[in-house]
């Protein structure tokens, strides 16, 4: 579990992959306050709040790193992952609690097993010693492809992949820690939180009221951080 | 490695992986004579001999089973692709056999990981039980994401990425053969070997001269089976 917990790893060039939300964004930071080079790297896979992606590209501008997108929408393969809220317009998104159930139709199958293969890629390219990602511990309820275990399989099957040309971390730093963590840290390293998108709604601010927005509330509380987000709904308790 | 041995498979639904070269096509009429139910997908990942891609639509139709065809070319992504003699038209296609170390500029980093995460995801979208590639074991010396532990580790680490939502097979049931062997299974299974394409080059006619030109040529000769392959430049006898 060592190799998840990058406060081990020496200073490299790292392709990290922002989505533009919260979790990412703080990883940027984190990353550059521990003296790594950043690639910054995002993904149009038809999301509906592919607002988001404004967010990634804006803050590699505040951090002064590259950003590159891959846009898969012209693709064909985008069709393949419908079925999930996120990516199919006629699945409504569910409000409420991010580890519920329900939530389980905004699972994307197999998103990141894509998204990192894809990074592995443009890290050898760019001659880069890890990639990394922002999976944290309150999405393993819902989205297998965040844990550790996962994390650790990846970067052993991309060992082989690549034996001779990379041999690459796979870099989560957050797997073992709550987004509340994450905002904690992001306020110690004076991220701008509204710069940040989650909302799966993507409209013009945050809906307040589906499960990321719910998470994103939940954790500022937690943390007992000022939340600097705009959300059209009031903030209701719901039990998990 | 029985797993990769898919003679012991039940038959299920399989997403195939198509080059439109002799190898996927030969896999594609194993799997239909397994009693597979086939679903061909095929990847211009910014190959310059995508022409092959004409002869995997074609063996789709000849099979009477769905093609999809992702094209990555413009995701942005090609261009990390780069640096191999497949996508760079700067880098020259080497001639020479196939296991030869100037082969290796041949070698797209990381090329099978991406496909194969695609394809899993278009299989958990279509129902299919399992993904399947045409590896052989004369791919092994330079390509490392086509080697029996590749596949394995990459079937562990899907199985972890989608849990519960698929538990897909990977399928490579030439990991163990020679190409000498695809050569003899799909000459008793009657493949119309000549709509088939393998030269790197993508020209009118096989170059003759490329890994894979010399490569096929070889598999044929060495198996005693015709080969219908009009190629430019005679058969130069070159050891390894």
């Amino acid at each position: 579990m060592d190799q998840l917990n990058n406060s081990h790893v020496e200073p490299t060039k790292v392709v990290a992959v922002m989505s533009g939300g919260l979790d990412s964004t703080v990883m940027g930071y984190l990353l550059r306050s521990q003296g790594h080079e950043l690639h910054a790297l995002s993904f149009d896979y038809g999301q509906s709040h592919r607002k988001e992606l404004t967010f990634a590209q804006a803050t590699a501008a505040d951090l002064g790193v590259p950003w590159d997108l891959v846009d898969l929408r012209a693709s064909g393969l985008t069709r393949f992952l419908g079925g999930s809220a996120l990516t199919d317009p006629d699945v409504a998104i569910p409000d409420g609690h991010y580890a519920h159930e329900t939530m389980r139709i905004t699972v994307v199958a197999n998103r990141n097993a894509i998204m990192l293969a894809m990074a592995c890629s443009v890290a050898a390219s760019v001659g880069a010693g890890a990639v990394a990602f922002a999976a944290h511990s309150g999405d393993h309820p819902i989205y297998p492809d965040c844990r550790p275990e996962f994390v650790q399989a990846f970067q052993a099957m991309e060992h082989l992949a690549m034996e001779g040309t990379a041999r690459l971390l796979i870099l989560a730093p957050f797997a073992q820690f709550t987004k509340s963590v994450i905002v904690e840290v992001g306020h110690q390293l004076g991220v701008p939180f509204e710069r940040t998108w989650s909302c799966y709604r993507g409209r013009d601010v945050h809906c307040g009221r589906c499960g990321t927005c719910y998470e994103r509330r939940e954790a500022f509380g937690l943390a007992g951080v000022t939340d600097p987000t705009v959300y059209a709904s009031e903030f209701v308790t719901q039990a998990p």
